[in-house]
């Protein structure tokens, strides 16, 4: 790699102008989506290892698909502290929900150097090759192939163009039935550290470039059918009508009422209703709903008043309601150990009282807390947007994380604090 | 045709076994579906020429693919009475809604036999070719093609597969230059007579088998879209939010609340969400409104009333609210001495006092009115279901039905009353 005049090694720049090449990396030429087991994740893998090359590192990508990069620390074999975080995207991306922390990981062993000979551990990066769940429609498949959590169930995924995910494998040069060998046994691993944008406005918010994550939301996720009955339009009298959307609408309503009066987050992204037609009274709405709180009790007791509410009004309305659980993650708290590390790190760069925050996102932690300890730093991002291209980060926030990060594994290294 | 052993020409069990027949031409195995210009359309064309070619009628499919048949009175040329209803479905219809009206018109001509041969004007039966607008969005294109009110504007409509009615036009072997040789002029025509089930409750309310119609509902329809900003479903906290959704289902109650509050009836029939993903805030929704009243003055001032309300909603949410007006149709008064007619006939069955009802569905008639006279006939139907597999006639209502119009044309023929 050739040291450009405007690029020093492992700084915020050399960041931003890695994350805006990634973004070459996708499907589309208009807009990023960069999906697991696809020609652009095999690029953006290429990419990233011949930068963990370039830090000092060996690479190899696993069983799963996931990029690593591992310098060794004072003997060879270490456990080893792992840093990163994903290198697929939602569809219609921004450059950094992900990407971000991969490409900061790099940059952290980058500047720290020969100093990793040292360290009671090994330094690990990872690019992990599915968070998002774009393409299978199941999220961490990456991670969750490297917390050693595969599910047999997972290889009959379909994606859009009706593709399982075990045909995706063999086309992607992966072998199936070696799947486990990408799962990472406790013993190899100290902990797991993570870099990542807000997608948030906390920090913005607080004027804050950086912030630690106290825990990751738990999440349930669940479709609700309202079934009713489809009839003209026009011939149907109020009295006899049992319209699924207007039960749909009233549920809507209800989700948000009980989420706003709470500390949980709901959202209802998809509605389809059936007949779908101009002059037919619904007969049918299909609702989904994402639930998160900063714990598992928190999220399961608003679902218990929501659904409660959901299927009074419905029943008022003669309606019924059907649900079925789609996704459920416990709620995954990070470590004290290293999230003092982190407040260290924070702390260092004199950017004010750490602040802590949950993360109402999902991210690879919650799977990969399943084999070690976690942790995460986030980095303030533009008006808390992303999952959108308009997901901004401004560089000097990158340079304080950047630092901030650098110091953390400093910090873990002289075994402190 | 052959003269079945169960099957007596013109009677009711021969109206509702063509009926069943008609079933057959959808696009769908499972459920019935039979669009404007379609296959199945040009196939129930060709079975219901069929059927008029052995009531003795001479037959020809229009230049927007209505399907006529013909019989001449005392003279050759002369003003026909034209009867009829459409041929076209909605998603999952029924067997009725349309059908009904087409084949009991055809055997009322088979049951008149010799003796239209003496009539002071032709018999015509129609069955117009898109009534519902489900293909194109935009109802009555067959019926407004034979009303000479064709709008150049509709040929670039497009159907959801993105083709347009222009092209649909073409491919199904008409010319659309041509679309003008479909109207009919004012003195072609001595009136407009229609069968058709009720579509509502109240004829099945009073123990009455048929009714006539006082007046075909005014309609306006509408797109209304409310923009709002996509965002990260986790990351967003409720100050933050434009949710589009959420101002949607407030919408949608809203409008059920002033139109139940009403001699109005509203009907959200379809809504689509974008960008529609589980886990993203929806930054935009588009719903349908198809708005009904007995008079257009009722039907605008409840529209006047309802957009005012969801525009101060969509402001207090921060979204923007977008109208388009997809339709509107004045109330088309049924004429005195057709529906004198048509009261003659219902009388004439023994089945009490002729129930006079306003329709809340829209109709054929809507169109034709602008060049003739119109006047319905209303079937009872089963529990009001219509737009509906459920859609379902007694046999005895349909024997009714057609001794009914037989006698309200005799009627009309002996220039009575």
């Amino acid at each position: 790699m050739t040291k450009g005049t405007h690029r020093v090694r492992g700084s915020a720049i050399e960041v931003l102008d890695r994350c805006a090449e990634l973004d070459r990396y996708s499907a589309h030429a208009s807009y990023l989506e960069r999906v697991y087991l696809s020609p652009q994740h095999a690029a953006a893998n290429a990419a990233t290892a011949d930068w963990m090359a370039a830090a000092g590192m060996s690479t190899w990508q696993d069983a799963a698909g996931n990029q690593y990069g591992r310098r060794e620390g004072r003997e060879v074999g270490l456990p080893a502290l792992l840093l990163g975080s994903h290198l697929d995207t939602v569809p219609d991306a921004g450059s950094y929900d992900g990407m971000l922390g991969v490409v900061m990981a790099i940059a952290v062993v980058e500047r720290l150097g020969d100093r990793i000979d040292d360290f009671p551990f090994a330094v690990e990066v990872v690019g992990f090759s599915d968070e998002e769940g774009t393409r299978f429609g199941k999220a961490l498949l990456g991670s969750c192939a490297a917390a050693g959590s595969w599910d047999e169930d997972w290889w009959e995924l379909r994606d859009k163009t009706g593709l399982t995910l075990h045909k995706a494998f063999h086309d992607f040069g992966l072998d199936p039935r070696r799947v486990g060998d990408a799962a990472r046994r406790p013993e190899e691993l100290i902990g797991y550290l993570e870099a990542h944008i807000e997608q948030g406005p906390y920090l913005e918010a607080a004027d804050a470039s950086l912030g630690y994550v106290t825990t990751i939301a738990g999440a349930r996720r669940f479709k609700l059918s309202i079934i009713g009955e489809a009839r003209h339009a026009g011939g149907t009298p109020y009295p006899r009508r049992r319209d699924a959307l207007v039960g749909a609408a009233e549920a809507i309503s209800t989700i948000e009422r009980l989420a706003k009066a709470s500390d949980c987050i709901a959202t209802v992204g998809r509605i389809e209703v059936m007949p779908g037609a101009v002059n037919v009274i619904p007969g049918r709405a299909d609702l989904s709903l994402d639930l998160r709180a900063e714990s598992d009790q928190a999220r399961d007791a608003m679902w218990s008043a929501m659904s409660a509410d959901i299927e009074m009004l419905c029943e008022a309305r003669g309606l019924e309601l059907r649900v079925v659980e789609t996704h459920r993650a416990p709620s995954m708290p990070c470590a004290g150990w290293l999230t003092d590390a982190v407040v260290d790190g924070i702390r260092s760069t004199g950017d004010g009282e750490p602040m802590g925050l949950w993360s109402r996102a999902g991210h690879d932690g919650m799977a990969v807390g399943a084999v070690t300890d976690i942790a995460m730093l986030f980095v303030r991002c533009f008006d808390g947007i992303s999952h959108h291209p308009d997901e901004g980060v401004r560089e000097q926030d990158v340079a304080l994380g950047l630092d901030a990060l650098e110091r953390a594994v400093l910090t873990i290294a002289e075994g402190r604090p």
